[in-house]
């Protein structure tokens, strides 16, 4: 059967608490500047209580990514896992509002929505601090098989790779598409993860994954080298394809027989690097699902990505398919 | 005794809901543009649902004014009323960080934090559309008087003047400041507001306010007439000081002997209206508590406001002090 849908993104909702900061607030929190730290209830009420007055943005990694998918003209949906309270209502609205198909039920009790603490600093960086909440026990039967066979894609987020039950839930998603013919596809998410997970991930990408993205701290963190080229080189023996972004350096797709190295868009004003990952897999997802050449699928990814970092939060703030 | 704080304000403690409009939406949900309607929970859920993806980021209208005073390098605090809920939490946080004093302990129970949902149209004027949840029912209880008989100005909202016991809340706290010798200060905040309350308004006024602060449109329908300079000198009957702003027309402050007008500070960009009043309002009170003139309170109210029209949200980007 022909597929219905473009892309199912399968990640932690969350909602982003968004602040800018000087340099010094990121010294004196002790924050991994540029990465993404999992932080316990308690931190994350120490850690809000010391932030400036901040913004509420609905965040996620992969729901950033189905927001630009739907932007460009994609149909899109999203599998993650949210409470039954007011960040809650704002997840759900925000994504669909934005046009992604959303229908996992709110949970009437467990932790809270979960929450990523951002702080932007005066070089565009952004430091992210995430309490996981709920969306962190994602269930397998929280798939929705029909859905996830529907999608010519599935788009695993890295970061929900995190609990055991989320774990499972993951293999759950990916095993469904492979079933039904589709194209699974995964993001790194980020080198703190990488690290955590490096073992199970190499034999998940090699038994269950056919696009892999990451970018270049990622890629390098999986085969433990300092050697991009040959980072990028390694992952072809265990998928198929591969996007890498490279920050201003623009992305390179790798197969195993094919480099193809994209520049990134120019930006007028960098202001927040938040999404700017997500956003890149946004415009390949709708490449690859629209049939475009992979040098056009990874120019797409660089233009979504020049939007979302010329304004703060992570999702697009005008249509990208009047961009691309 | 001398007063130890500039100014306390009291109003409805509210998160805002932003989302970018076209002139359509305005039309086809009959909303009251560039108005605040109050809107009941059923009609806030259904409003919500229509909107495009947005942004929270706290709001209240005395609330801004009060941030604004701290901007400004004022001592400020606030009286308002939310529930233990996660918006609350983002209310307390944004007015505590932004260096305003806020000890009304949340409501454990009762109707959730309040809400407005923002509409900003492309000519940058924002229509509010207002679920007051546990804002309204602030109680004569809830002021604290000794906090209120410290500060030389109270500043009560025309928009908390709803139900019967947040009229009693304002009198109470009107009674302290009055009783404690300080300086009584009312913001009319909506024409809409101003009809719904002449009657009351007009004898609250020359009972016990020392300063109103009005736009054009509200002022003019406080005395039910089109003519402004005739609204401008009759609130000098009820009342030792007006400052009445005009939009791109500047302001005028009115006394039973003089009549001051002051530009409106030239802005690069208008983006977004909301708070403009509020923001007026900030540095107006922060001159009169600094012992100003006129002339500059009416200045630094000018300032303040550009600060705000020039960006999304009702709080100042950057510190005021440092543009006054």
């Amino acid at each position: 059967m022909d597929p219905t849908l473009d892309v199912v993104g399968v990640g932690n909702a969350i909602v982003d608490v968004i602040a800018t900061v000087d340099e010094e607030f990121i010294t004196e929190h002790s924050l991994a500047k540029g990465a993404m730290t999992l932080i316990d209830s308690d931190r994350a009420t120490s850690l809000y209580d010391s932030m400036p007055p901040g913004i509420e943005a609905s965040g996620g990694s992969a729901a950033n990514t189905m927001a630009g998918v739907a932007s460009l003209g994609g149909v899109a949906a999203y599998i993650g896992k949210v409470r039954a309270d007011q960040l809650g209502e704002v997840f759900a609205h925000d994504l669909r509002a934005a046009g992604v198909g959303f229908d996992v039920a709110p949970s009437p009790s467990g932790d809270p929505t979960a929450r990523c603490l951002i702080q932007v600093t005066p070089d565009a960086e952004r430091t992210m601090n995430t309490f996981l909440g709920i969306s962190a026990v994602l269930a397998p039967e929280d798939i929705d098989e029909a859905l996830v066979a529907s999608a010519a894609i599935t788009y695993c987020e890295g970061y929900l790779y995190d609990t055991d039950v989320a774990k499972a839930a993951i293999r759950r998603a990916m095993d469904v598409a492979s079933e039904a013919g589709r194209t699974v596809s995964m993001t790194l998410s980020d080198s703190f993860c990488v690290d955590r997970h490096r073992r199970e991930w190499l034999d998940l990408f090699s038994d269950k994954v056919d696009l892999v993205f990451a970018n270049e701290s990622e890629i390098t963190s999986l085969f433990e080298t300092d050697d991009f080229d040959a980072a990028a080189r390694k992952i072809t023996d265990l998928v198929p394809m591969a996007a890498i972004t490279r920050s201003a350096k623009g992305s390179v797709v790798v197969t195993p027989d094919d480099t193809i190295v994209v520049p990134a868009s120019v930006v007028e004003q960098l202001v927040d690097a938040t999404g700017a990952g997500d956003l890149y897999a946004s415009g390949f997802l709708h490449g690859i699902a629209t049939g475009a050449s992979l040098q056009r699928c990874a120019e797409m990814g660089s233009i979504a990505a020049g939007e979302i970092i010329s304004h703060i939060g992570a999702r697009p703030h005008v249509s990208l398919s009047s961009l691309v």
